[in-house]
């Protein structure tokens, strides 16, 4: 057995079982222990930022970690967007990443570069092999390290000669690891809070947006008089008929404000205090009303539902949660193909469990709302702002979740980062249906234009808003690579194709070519 | 004025003209600066790594930056596969990456990150401005800095409130930098050597492969029989009909050792002694032969051409060099598309002073020695490993150079890391001619999984080193990002689809499905 074989038998050992894998030169003796493992699932993707963020998308819905492998620094580098979002999102996550020979880094041949320093910039463990019985060790340190709390960014890096080295070392599993209890006078004071009679919200995020843990919630609000506020982007938020509906904080800042206007008291939960997304010329960054106190019931590591629930107990909430009604008959949408008709089409036609997948950007602000009474859904956002997560992590969902249909809302702009998904999602049969919203421009960015107060756009400023010359056709794109792929221009054509996308398995794309109005 | 009109007035007054640019809200006043300039020319493109790969291949045609214009600490990380490629080709660039106002990153919004951290990983020159007046300080120091020597990466981080806050200090334009003088006692030594009777190569390097420096190698080896050797990942090698043509190093390490066998002596211009590419199991990583003296006439940072007239000056190198040959009539190649056949169709129709872009991966390896003859040509290779390089390093070359013919040979496997550079391509209407060789599979890996002894492949194995199921359709792809493309599945497709090619202008892409014999 060498250092890889001994790697690979501690993390399939470890519950890890899924590798999202680009790999080069210095992994082979990784992609041959994989290869032989038997247990451990290869994905191959073209592009490491997919790995990385198929690797985001898996953790979101199985709370487990899948691998990346990952080739060198360069390699690492590509990934590093959607770490960025994963660890924005508290996922556990590990990335396997090459090195050269130990003894070779003297040479500083041309791939050479530092990769601890790539990979501390987004990882919270970081650890290379010191030998090739150590190679094991290290992989089950970094899954531990990735269990911790609701999740964490761990990254183990394995030096070539670690790999194909002779090991021998068996290596126990690491002990479970995960949420922690919410302190005592945390709950104490939550549970005083609300009965104080200011104006109160409850801020949910992480884990206390999973159905049960709203419904704790949905009890407290319903004995208290309490509001429920959503995280403006949740890593995985439960909603959808009979299930509780936190009020989502909107992404501009002046709206987030307004949502939050009049409380005099704001309990977090699995989240921290609202900021704005950026900063925009004399305007403020802290959302929160001036005087408004915060307090933590629990931090994104620990568990909101038993504190919730310590919380509902010790108020006395024994009264039901307001529940999402069940849409009524939504007649099919007609005329133009707008955010608000694409929701209802997925109201109509969306199976229970779907899992959203919404990187739709501006288009998504519309899309939300409307889809407030689907069948009950699993709604997953880019936690981190670092776009090109979306098809990535609608690969990892679908990888993770092959009995769930995945819908991927993915605007036109950020879907081009990690195209090379689709690839992915149609070699692995991936039930993931994409609808790409396809405005032709940045739309964000045109908005921001004009909030941050940058002047008249010239001809030259708008082409760097602008997708369209050449006009970027989706439905080409996808043939490229491998998934079916047709065009929407009305809301009756979305209607009818996204419905047949429904009734069957398998990855398709639908291009929507949207009619927008701005925010 | 604002401090981002400021430095734009700045940057082009110090001779920077186009801005390789995919934005976001942080940099909204650095958009309006430049569309507002007149004078620098935005380019906008649709992934980072597309921005950093086409600033390394402008900068390699013109010896002068060219800027990026990346978003915060994730955009910058997506162009870090590139900018390390950049450094290793040793080629001046200057990024401009926005942050956050300085008074909003107390907040750590979902996008905050330690953009000097990622900077530093691949940049010489790192530099936050500290007020609105400091931004074009700061930006005349960025370009300075990367024309050291042969040319350094050098960034600058513009805080958005540095960017919209008012700005009125004149900043006077960087004083001219670039190679430095080899010393004398260099010179000197190695004119002695190369009289001391011992068996001696040049390997030269850098900005040794340029044509006039390259005729002074030349004559050297005519007056004493030194060969001359070219490092295995140029830059930019000047080559073809009418030039001196030093033997290219190959990249496999066996070949590179044998073709070093001999030698007594190696000279260094413009480059480091050769070292393989990956260590692998019992195999030497340093490739010159044991006893072999090396000495260094000129680094990367200085003036090889100087360096060797001065040396031949010294030994009375007053012959001719040898020059290569024109090419005899070359006949239309017939029969299976192999690399052989590629470079006989491009020795019949590339024009002169093409500029060849070769990130042909394992076909490169047949077409490079079967285009010495053609005519004269500029050959620039992936000099840092970081696949993804050739599309964007194409586009680069051919804003660089309006009116020369740009071939972009491009492996199937690479080139999915930066595919979206062909939109970028078709806007800016680019004169470059892609070929993409088909072979569907990471060619290089198979071998390399063999050459590192990995033991014997399952198909779990063999699925991350394919790229079959399914297969890439290039011509959909080319389309879907508005780029007219043909497929040539025999030679004489190729050869007749290439010569179409030749004789328009614009961007075109030709798929061939090659048919390969491993090297």
């Amino acid at each position: 057995m060498n250092g890889a074989e001994n790697l690979l038998q501690t993390l399939v050992a470890a519950g890890v079982e899924v590798c999202f894998a680009n790999p080069g030169t210095s992994e082979m003796h990784l992609v041959s222990a994989i290869g032989n493992s038997g247990r451990m699932r290869p994905v191959l993707c073209l592009f490491e930022g997919v790995a990385s963020g198929a690797a985001d998308g898996y953790a979101r819905m199985l709370d487990r970690p899948a691998l990346t492998l990952l080739h060198l620094g360069s390699g690492f580098a590509n990934s590093m967007a959607n770490q960025h979002n994963a660890r924005r999102a508290h996922v556990p996550l590990v990335n396997m990443v090459g090195d050269h020979a130990t003894y070779h880094l003297q040479y500083d041949a041309p791939l050479t570069s530092d990769i601890v320093g790539h990979a501390s910039l987004v990882s919270d463990f970081v650890r290379v092999s010191e030998s090739a019985n150590d190679l094991a060790v290290a992989g089950a340190e970094a899954v531990r390290a990735s269990l911790r709390g609701a999740g964490r960014v761990a990254t183990l890096i394995a030096p070539a000669n670690h790999a194909w080295e002779p090991a021998a070392q068996a290596v126990a599993p690491p002990e479970p690891a995960g949420l922690e209890a919410a302190g005592e006078t945390a709950i104490e004071a939550a549970a005083s809070g609300l009965g104080s009679g200011s104006k109160t919200a409850l801020l949910l995020g992480g884990r206390a947006l999973r159905e049960k843990a709203l419904d704790a919630a949905g009890r407290i609000a319903a004995a208290t008089g309490a509001r429920l506020l959503c995280e403006v982007f949740p890593t995985r938020l439960q909603r959808g008929a009979g299930r509780v509906a936190p009020r989502r904080l909107p992404y501009f800042a002046e709206a987030a404000m307004e949502a939050l206007q009049g409380l005099e008291q704001l309990i977090l939960v699995g989240t921290r205090a609202p900021v704005a997304f950026f900063a925009y010329p004399g305007k403020p960054g802290w959302l929160a009303p001036e005087g408004c106190e915060i307090s933590t019931l629990a931090t994104v590591d620990e568990d909101p539902l038993a504190a919730l629930t310590a919380v509902a107990d010790r108020i006395g909430a024994r009264g039901e949660a307001e529940l999402v009604a069940a849409a009524p008959e939504v007649p099919a949408p007609a005329g133009p193909l707008t955010p608000v008709a694409i929701g209802q089409s997925l109201v109509r036609t969306m199976p229970q469990d779907a899992i959203v997948v919404d990187e739709a950007a501006t288009c998504g602000m519309g899309i939300f709302p409307a889809t407030l009474q689907a069948r009950r859904h699993d709604w997953l956002t880019l936690t981190g702002g670092a776009i090109g997560y979306g098809l990535p992590a609608a690969l990892g969902a679908a990888i993770a979740c092959p009995n769930r249909k995945v819908v991927s809302l993915q605007a036109d702009g950020s879907v081009m980062y990690t195209v090379q998904a689709l690839w992915s999602m149609a070699r692995e049969q991936a039930d993931v249906t994409v609808v790409i919203l396809n405005n032709r421009s940045y739309a964000i960015l045109n908005i921001e234009l004009a909030r941050v107060g940058a002047g008249q756009p010239t001809p030259a400023t708008m082409s760097m808003l602008d997708l369209s010359r050449p006009d970027l056709d989706f439905v080409a794109l996808a043939q490229g690579l491998g998934v079916a792929a047709t065009r929407a221009t009305t809301a009756e054509e979305f209607d009818a194709q996204l419905a047949g996308a429904m009734g069957r398995p398998g990855p398709r794309l639908i291009e929507a070519m949207v009619v927008q109005q701005m925010p």
